[in-house]
């Protein structure tokens, strides 16, 4: 994928450098299919209804940037099997939170199109954002930061 | 903003829900400077070098999308200030998410360029994507979905 669209960010930020590999639309489509449990290029091509010069060109920047892997596929040697590494896997908690707030402010009257169970509870899943330490949900006016943070506040 | 990339997605989802109104490199930076606190067109225009044309067709997507809303500056009633909505503010877990992943997977050996604490606790704060009722950090094998969820599982 080329970086045509890439800002003169000046401010060092990880959701800068997060955008930079994740932010288009079908990047995060093609996560998401593969979340859903989506492996292979075809069914990739068939469920987002993508070009396939596109569908090719984004396969290979997640394979670069090792979101995903490449696998031989057990039952035919020449199909390749795409699965998310650790680092792909990992971007759950975003799929999660694109899928909170699309279900909170998106969903039209039949509901949120999809239920989440947590298993762990048995419950439907509502995902919160927890801080690590004392897993207390984390609420924007207890969040301060230093350096940018700061000093891009006061603005 | 056109929706000229929207995908024939087949799959009603949240995420492709949210991905149409935010699959956007510079909605989300954007989005990301109003957290940092940024109100103004012209601090927008100098922090992303964003180009003028395409800065205020974001604003405007962001506004008509009730993210973003403006208000008459108290100090100039001709400068507009803009600021999160309710469904704009709810969208920080989908930041703090991004934060979390780069800082985990694209930080350089200098370390995380920003450093968030938790005001509540006290402690640097690190997110995590917990279950709203039990409150366990959500493991991505411990979740299930109806209908779409399953059905794709086996693709």
């Amino acid at each position: 994928m080329k970086k045509l669209n890439k800002p003169a960010d000046p401010r060092i930020c990880s959701v800068g450098r997060s955008m930079e590999i994740l932010g288009d639309r079908w990047i995060m489509f093609i996560i998401r299919e593969a979340f859903f449990g989506v492996h292979y290029y075809d069914v990739f091509l068939t469920n987002l209804g993508i070009a396939t010069n596109v569908l090719t060109d984004r396969l290979k920047w997640l394979v670069e940037n090792r979101i995903l892997e490449t696998h031989a596929d057990s039952q035919d040697a020449r199909r390749k099997k795409y699965v998310l590494t650790e680092k792909g896997r990992d971007l759950f908690p975003i799929i999660l939170a694109f899928i909170t707030w699309g279900d909170r402010w998106l969903a039209d009257e039949s509901g949120p199109p999809l239920v989440l169970t947590h298993q762990k509870c048995g419950h439907p899943l509502t995902s919160v954002m927890c801080c690590e330490h004392c897993r207390e949900i984390i609420d924007l006016k207890d969040v301060t930061g230093k350096e940018v943070w700061r000093e891009k506040k006061s603005s």
